[in-house]
């Protein structure tokens, strides 16, 4: 087996860093686990056993090897990690889509990729550019959310639209030609994908014509919403409000 | 004058650091705002321009500094800052507030400011222990929105109570008797306090009794939401549905 490197994009898997991430990713994608290292300062608390016996319960080698795992951590105090494959997720195309365009930070979409979780939005399509759903920070924000999900990255917009197939748009955008989100959803059909663009500069025009614009009820007094808070509030709100 | 220190939590002052956030504090609080510092790389462009026209029109001291500049900021490409006094903000007892109980994380207490601004929840408790409201990143993870909020810290929840009058209270808690959000919301009476807890630990079980609690409807897949997406989701319910 090649040595570990510090994560890159480029690499075949990442890091769950941190005990209680390396549990979650052995209990969510114990066949995407090829191996677990462990500090020599790992003590034997209850996680530390939880640890152990769910890799010797499901055969994962386990690893002792504090240097290691300082230089894929880059910390002195963390002291376990899950090595993990990256799987190809595709998407159903049958179901609902939470679109991202171009989000490009890597601990916003892990709490993106939470709350999509959360609000059962389980197919997230992202479009490149974008930050790495993989990298351990993400994975980390994320609370181990990219376990639970299919998330697909698409060279771009029309790629994507060719894959899903039939279905209503609802393109978040603040233009004069958006429904407030609270009048959108009681006109919702589904399947659908929920598309929202980067954290500065929002959906580009060529959105506007897609389907049906939405903007989430705000002030004047602010430019625009976070783009995790814009995501979770218009995921709440089509998932809950018929 | 003394010199400007590094950013700390007893000084009566903080900074809005970079061009875009100088600009704003002038804007929004030009009383505040006791001088502003640039770098000799600020530059002609239209920011710089308004930046230097604003405090030629309020008066406002400019000096080029760029070693305190780089002292304050921590970074090199940090070309302009504005000084601004703390002010005590009191609460308006009359209106709705947004409480939150011990909120740890600066960067997150930004965001969850700016959705306040955003969802018209413009007076903001914070029991302490908490996060600095004042501290720069803060000020910068919310885009100015401290400048245009009462924001006032109490020592703890007692006193809030004693201070606050009168109202309704909905403590956002996972519990068996916590009611869903949208079905709160026809329910809700004001004014009313909207209350979230720390991001690791949630409130307390004291808080239970308090009055009608509050759940978002969420996954059993997730163990919670990210702290900022919870009161956001709630403010906006809150406030949009009737």
């Amino acid at each position: 087996m090649p040595p570990l490197e510090p994560y890159k994009r480029h690499l075949p898997y990442t890091y769950a860093l941190g005990l209680y991430p390396a549990i979650q990713a052995l209990e969510l994608v114990p066949s995407l686990v090829s191996r677990v290292l462990v500090h020599s300062k790992l003590g034997t608390g209850e996680g530390a056993r939880t640890l152990l016996d769910t890799c010797a319960r499901l055969d994962i080698r386990v690893e002792q090897a504090d240097r290691v795992l300082r230089r894929v951590s880059g910390k002195d105090n963390c002291f376990a990690v899950a090595v993990v494959n990256k799987a190809f997720q595709p998407l159903d195309p049958a179901k609902n889509h939470l679109v991202l365009v171009n989000p490009m930070d890597a601990g916003n979409l892990g709490t993106i990729l939470r709350a999509a979780l959360g609000f059962s939005y389980t197919q997230v399509a992202l479009i490149l550019p974008c930050a790495d759903k993989d990298e351990p920070q993400t994975v980390r924000a994320g609370m181990g959310a990219l376990f639970s999900l299919n998330v697909a990255e698409f060279p771009d917009f029309e790629t994507y639209q060719r894959f899903c197939g039939e279905r209503a748009f609802y393109p978040f955008l603040l233009s004069d030609r958006a429904l407030p989100l609270l009048e959108a959803v009681k006109l919702k059909k589904s399947p659908h994908s929920l598309i929202f663009g980067n954290e500065g500069s929002g959906l580009p025009d060529s959105f506007m014509d897609l389907g049906q614009q939405v903007m989430i009820e705000q002030s004047d007094k602010i430019d625009s919403l976070n783009l995790a808070i814009a995501a979770a509030v218009g995921m709440h709100a089509f998932k809950n409000i018929q």
